[in-house]
């Protein structure tokens, strides 16, 4: 099985990857090559099976050259984030949506028929807040990130139905904690205030304490990725789309859990700074999921925000003083 | 005020132009020029400020060119019909999607900002059809016709909510009855066995008799372009898409309506002929709606199906012998 991931570069595809060398695939296929695809790599894993390819995937040539290696499964997690795409309408456009339009039409074109997996956002719902999405809640989204990453779905769900491609998107929440330094997603803050003053930085969050948020562990989202390329095309039917299961806590919670677990020591070092454009953005995604879809086909969620924060602590190696 | 109607040579582009003219504008500003685009023109109506452009709006030099006049309102009515959408899927995504983002671009690019009124379609869902659609039901197509009205739909929204345009997408339901011929619509045939009985020709239905078809007449079509043109941009907010209100009518009762106006003879002339292509969309068009913000907005629709096919006698000055 040759395997492609879109966005390796990440700290996503890096872990996705590491995961599908350790299993040595997926369920249906054993692992024959796995290609990873970004504009820039910060390490690189190694791996006989291994191909980097340092490339902008939304050029028309590159893509094409790679897509001739007739991937049997692709991850696509490239992508602007959410405040670098409302900042930047024509980036945004050519990378989530116009990219990944080429992706697709390549694979009509060519008859390529791979198995698709789309990391699709949570961000293209931006309605009322207080009310439950479900399966079948509309998604209006009130970003441009949303927006393309809407359309993708659309798009992935009618090349499917169409027979040219296998896809699956899933809607990924807000992935806590994520390692590494704060990023131009408007969400970032929901890493910082956990993943900073655990590194004795300070850190802020620009919304309400008590705001709820709707999040993921990464260890859960790559279960995810992974149980998603392994379902059978049958149990989807003609809907590729999928709210993936989350946990809802708000601001404050996490920010308790994490003193509970270090002391105020570490957690002094949070601030509420209010900021008007991310608030414009966050404050329009709900935080509340009813996921029976998901949960029937096998998608799982972290138990608790203290779960996550101890997981994040173990994977990252950080002793805590106490 | 300068309109311009993109499918000015359909029938709907022509009635709306018509009425246009007779109420001299619209309530907030009144027509200076009004422009029809389109490939061909049946026939023209006659007035000074009527302008005909014989072209192919998804050509960008074309559209470029028109956009220049700095229209107003744009009536956006152009379309590949489901039927041929699904049948050439490349015809489909340029001239449904490709087009219209184009539209959209060039009014960010060159900072036009009309109010845009765009004919999105009821085929924006493709979900159990035993379900009753809201104002918050998530689209599904189940065609490729769909799936592109519904990607457009999300760039009206995002382009309004960042003030490029002020858009307004209204999802029509199956127009019955239309005058003229026989189309490519996959809907075609509710029209059909109404319109063709009259004229003493034959006409066939492909789906069961007792199917339900969701409904809205030509005059009330208009009277809906229009008031979605006239709405304050207040009003709408951040989701600028419109669930029309119609009539849930199945084709029996179609028939039955009709041969209580005019009798066997001319009903006779109808027959049941499945069609497993047409059937494969038409069936999975749910024909249920509640249009709870279409109705508080003052969105109109038909009393009956009696009233669509007496309006459709009278308009067509057909003689009915009894």
């Amino acid at each position: 099985m040759r395997i492609l991931i879109l966005g390796g570069g990440g700290f996503l595809g890096r872990r996705l990857a590491k995961e599908l060398i350790q299993n040595g695939g997926l369920v249906h296929g054993e692992l024959v090559s796995l290609t990873m695809v970004d504009i820039a790599f910060e390490d690189r894993l190694r791996d006989s099976r291994l191909e980097y390819v340092q490339a902008d995937f939304s050029d028309e040539v590159t893509i094409t050259n790679i897509l001739q290696q007739q991937p049997d499964v692709i991850f696509h997690l490239a992508a602007i984030v959410s405040g670098e795409a409302e900042k930047n309408l024509e980036l945004g456009m050519k990378i989530n949506f116009h990219a990944s339009l080429q992706i697709l039409e390549l694979c009509r074109k060519h008859a390529i028929h791979p198995r698709i997996v789309f990391a699709s956002s949570c961000a293209v719902f931006g309605c009322d807040v207080s009310r439950v999405i479900t399966d079948e809640t509309a998604p209006k989204p009130r970003s441009s990130y949303g927006t393309q990453k809407a359309m993708v779905e659309l798009l992935i769900n009618d090349y499917s139905r169409r027979g040219f491609v296998d896809g699956r998107s899933i809607r990924l929440p807000t992935i806590a904690i994520r390692p590494g330094k704060p990023n131009a997603a408007t969400s970032s803050f929901v890493s910082s205030i956990i993943r900073e003053p655990l590194q004795g930085k300070k850190a802020s969050y620009p919304v309400p304490p008590e705001t709820p948020c709707w999040i993921l562990s990464p260890k859960h989202v790559i279960k995810n990725f992974i149980h998603a390329a392994n379902i059978d095309e049958k149990l989807l039917g003609d809907d590729r789309v999928i709210n993936l299961p989350g946990l809802t806590v708000s601001v404050v919670e996490m920010i308790n859990s994490l003193e509970q677990i270090t002391g105020t020591e570490v957690t002094k070092l949070i601030s509420h700074e209010p900021d008007a454009f991310l608030q414009s953005i966050v404050l329009t995604w709900p935080p509340y999921f009813e996921t029976l879809r998901a949960k029937k086909l096998g998608f799982v969620s972290d138990s608790s925000v203290e779960e996550i924060i101890r997981s994040y602590i173990a994977e990252e190696g950080i002793v805590i003083k106490t």
